[in-house]
C-alpha cells in the first residue's frame, strides 16, 4: 500500500526525535527506477516554507529520485539558516544514497517560525535510509503525521501498472492546495510532462476543492514520482483516472480526520452558469463560520446558505435560489421550502445542495463543521 | 443619549409579542423637523432583506420621517409574502403619524426565513406611536437588541448641534457592512447629500472595518436622520467628524459585546503600498479562524499571521514582513524575531500589527477572537 505499492519503490519511517514526544517523524521515499521521472504541486501561499523553495527548484528538472519528509517542525519563517538546513537534509539524503542533492525533494511540516533541531534529523537521515524497504510505504505514511489521529494511504491498481500515495494534513486544509505533504508513486513508465498534466488535472478537483477551515499552508506540497518499474506506458486517460481516484480518496480522508471536526460537509453547487461561478459560491458557503457552526449543532439553517451565496459575485437570481439539506429542498426560490423539521442531520456526512438556477455546471467542495474542539485543539497549543 | 440626544426627534421600545420570551422587540423613532433629510447605508449582500428592499427604495427621495425597527424576525427570505409584510408596517405606521408611506424606513433582525408576526407588530405600531417621547432613546435602543447582551448608543455634541445613534448587533457582523442596525440622529440643518457623503465617508472606516465572523448580513442597515432643529448648518468637516465618532464609538461596542467573544482584536496594518493592500492584509488576518484560535489561548503564533499576508495580493516581500503582538516584535524579516514569552496576552483588547515595508499607508481591521461559547451560541439555536 501507500507509497510502495507501486514496483520500483522503497520507503521508511522512522522516529529520528524531531518530535519530543519520541513518535515517528522522518520519512524516505526512493524512486529505485528505472525512470525518475516526476511532477509537483506546492502551496500558492506566498509565504513559502524553505522546503517549498527548494523542492519547487528540484522539480523543475522533471526528476526525483527521493523525498525527505519529516513532521515535528514546517521550517517556515525561518530565515536564511532555514534555507541552509533544508539544502543541508538533501544533501544529506544524496550522500548517503549516493546520488545528487538536486535530486532530492524536502517536505517539512509542523509549527511555523521554529527551526529544526538538525543534530537529530541529519543522523535521522542515516537510520531513515537503512531501513528503506519495499514493504515501508505504511511506516512513511505514519511517520508524516502531526494532528492526524490516523495515517492516510490510497492505492489504484491500472492494466499492469499501479498508482498509490499517502497523505497527511488535518488542519490547515484550504484553497489553493488542501493538504499538508502527498506523495504519490507509480510505477507506470511516463514522462514528467504527463505526469505533470495528470497531477495538476487531479489536484484542482480533489485538493484544491477541500476547504476545511479556509487558513492555506505555508508548505503545502503534492509529488508525484514515476519508476518505469511496470514497463507499461498507460493510456493517458486511464493514468490521469487513476491518479485522480487517488487523490480523490486521500481528499476524502483529509476531511474525514479534520482537527476536532464532527461532521464532514459535501457542498454540491448545482445549475451555475459557469464552474467558477460553482466553485465560488461552494467556498463561500464552506468558510461561513456561522453555517458551520449550524451543522454542528445538526441544524438545517438555509437562511445562512443564502447569506453566504449573497457575498459572491457567481451570477444568480436571488428569488431563484433553492437549498437541499440532506435531500429536503428546505429553499425554495429563495424562501421557505419544505419543512426544515424533515431533515435529518445525525450522521457524519451532511449534504448540501445550492442550486443557481442559472446553467448547468457544478462542483462540489468539501469542509467541515465548526466546532469548540476545533478551538480547543487550536488555542491550547502552538500548532 | 441615543437617538434622541438630537433635538427635533422623539423615540420609543416597546415589547410587542415579536419575540416569544416577551422582552422588547419593536422601536419607533420619528424625526419631528422642521427638516427631514435623510441617508442610508445598506448591506452588500446579494441576498437582501424585504426591509433592506423597501427603505433602499425610501432613502432614493433623501427625506425620512420615522423609522420603524424590529427584532425577533429578519423577514429575510420570506419571498413577496415579506414585502407585502414590510409594506405593511410602513403603511401603518404612515397611517398612526398622519405621513406617508414612502417616508417610513423599515428595518428588520432576528432569524432568517421565518415570516414576521404581523398580528404582533401592527398593533405594537399603535403601542409604539402612543410611547413616543423625547427621552425614548434608550428604551428604542434596548428593543432592538438580538443575542446582544447590552444595548449600544454613543453621542457627540458639536457647537450648537448634535450626533447620536443607536446599534445592534452582535453577531454576523462583516465586511461590506458590519453591523446589523444602526440609526443615526441630528439636529444639525443639512440637506441629505451632506448627510450622505459624511456617512458613506464615516462607515467606510468604521462598520466596514470590523470583521467579527467575516459573515455578511441580508439585513444590515445604517441610517442618517437630520431635524435640522438646532437651526445650526455646521461646517462639513466637523460634522463628518462627529459622525465617524459616533460610528467609530458604536462599531467599537459592537466589537466588544460579538457571540462569544473573549478578545477584541485590533489588527493594524502598517507600511502598506496602498490603503486597499492594508485592508486585504487586515482582513485575511481577521478571517484566519486558526489565528483567532491562538488569540483565544493567549497564544502570540505569529505564524499563523504570517500564513494570512501570503494568501493576499498585496505587494510585499516575506522576507521583510515583520509583526508585533501587543507590542513585542515577534517576527522580524519574515523570521524569529523578539522572544514570544515577551508578549502578554491576559487582557481584553489584542493589538496586532502588521508591517509591510511596502509604503506608507495603514488600516486597522476589528475582529474578535474564535471560542468555544461562539460555537455553542451558533450551534445551539436558530439564530
Amino acid at each position: 500500500m501507500s507509497v510502495t505499492a507501486a514496483k520500483g519503490f522503497t520507503a521508511a519511517g522512522i522516529a529520528a526525535g524531531i518530535k519530543e514526544n519520541g513518535t515517528p517523524d522522518l520519512a524516505l521515499v526512493v524512486n529505485n527506477g528505472p525512470r525518475r521521472a516526476a511532477a509537483g504541486v506546492f502551496t500558492s501561499n506566498r509565504v513559502k516554507a524553505a522546503p517549498v523553495l527548494w523542492s519547487e527548484q528540484v522539480l523543475k528538472s522533471g526528476e526525483v529520485t527521493a523525498v525527505i519528509l519529516n513532521s515535528g517542525g514546517a521550517n517556515a519563517c525561518t530565515g536564511p539558516k532555514g534555507f541552509q538546513d533544508t539544502h543541508a537534509t538533501a544533501e544529506k539524503v544524496a550522500e548517503v544514497l549516493g546520488i545528487g542533492a538536486g535530486e532530492v525533494a524536502v517536505c517539512s511540516t509542523g509549527l511555523i517560525g521554529v527551526p529544526l533541531p538538525m543534530d537529530k534529523l541529519l543522523p535521522g537521515v542515516e537510520t531513515a535510509a537503512a531501513h528503506l524497504s519495499e514493504h515501508g510505504g505504511e511506516k512513511a505514511a505514519i511517520a508524516i503525521k502531526t494532528t492526524d489521529t490516523v495515517h492516510k494511504t490510497a492505492v489504484v491498481a491500472g492494466d499492469g501498472w499501479t498508482v498509490g500515495g499517502m497523505a497527511k494534513g488535518a488542519g490547515m486544509l484550504a484553497p489553493g492546495l488542501a493538504t499538508m505533504l502527498v506523495v504519490l508513486t507509480t510505477d507506470a513508465d511516463l514522462d514528467s510532462a504527463t505526469l505533470d498534466q495528470a497531477l495538476r488535472a487531479a489536484t484542482r478537483v480533489t485538493f484544491d476543492r477541500v476547504d476545511s477551515d479556509g487558513c492555506m499552508s505555508t508548505n503545502d506540497t503534492v509529488l508525484l514520482l514515476a519508476s518505469g518499474a511496470s514497463g507499461v506506458t498507460p493510456e493517458y486517460d486511464a493514468f490521469a483516472d487513476a491518479v485522480r481516484e487517488v487523490c480523490a480518496d486521500l481528499a476524502r480522508q483529509l476531511v474525514g480526520d479534520a482537527e476536532g471536526a464532527s461532521k464532514d460537509i459535501r457542498i454540491e453547487v448545482v445549475n451555475a452558469a459557469t464552474e467558477d461561478d460553482a466553485v465560488e459560491v461552494g467556498r463561500s458557503i464552506a468558510r461561513n463560520n456561522l453555517l458551520k457552526c449550524a451543522v454542528h449543532g445538526e441544524d438545517p439553517n438555509w437562511g445562512r446558505v443564502l447569506s453566504a451565496i449573497g457575498t459572491t459575485s457567481a451570477a444568480f437570481e436571488p428569488d431563484r435560489l433553492n437549498v437541499a439539506i440532506n435531500g429536503v429542498w428546505v429553499c425554495k426560490n429563495g424562501s421557505v421550502g419544505e419543512d426544515r423539521e424533515k431533515v435529518d442531520m445525525r450522521y457524519r456526512e451532511v449534504h448540501i445542495v445550492a442550486d443557481l438556477a442559472a446553467g448547468s455546471e457544478t462542483a462540489t467542495i468539501w469542509t467541515n463543521d465548526l466546532t469548540a474542539d476545533y478551538v480547543h485543539e487550536n488555542s491550547a497549543y502552538s500548532s
